[in-house]
């Protein structure tokens, strides 16, 4: 877990980074640097966007999946790296 | 427009482009270099994620906007810069 905590204090310094959030699979916030109330409507819009997304890809190719989302806004920048722990 | 066609063939001819889609803000292809199927088939999917994406944007802060969207793959790598041509 030490691991984990270092790579979140990494990005986290990272310049311009606001927050850091680890979910799991089903959407749930395992781990946030941000306020409850922040964290609770981030993961519940990437979640929701991430399946979306997900969806759009299989549907393509069925073989295929997503592994990295990335939105850039006229603000901020929010990357989702979806990793998946087996 | 010799200007766009010259930006679709620099975007085309770098390394692994599969294709590029131009696509107005209804999600509508004004001009692709892929087949008709597969035009129809990726401008449907991806207007429907750039539209939800956009709404979760705007959920977070109304007064921000979506202007980039990647997806990355097992496969490819999908970039969808949204221009704004008024």
């Amino acid at each position: 877990m030490a691991d984990v905590e270092e790579t979140i204090k990494r990005i986290q310094s990272q310049k311009g980074v606001v927050g850091v959030i680890v979910m799991d699979n089903a959407g749930r916030a395992i781990r946030s640097t941000l306020d409850d109330d922040q964290t609770a409507q981030y993961s519940a819009l990437l979640q929701t966007l991430c399946e979306r997304a997900k969806g759009a890809i299989r549907e393509l190719d069925s073989t295929n999946d997503l592994t990295f989302l990335r939105l850039r806004t006229k603000k901020v920048s929010v990357l989702t790296p979806l990793l998946y722990i087996l």
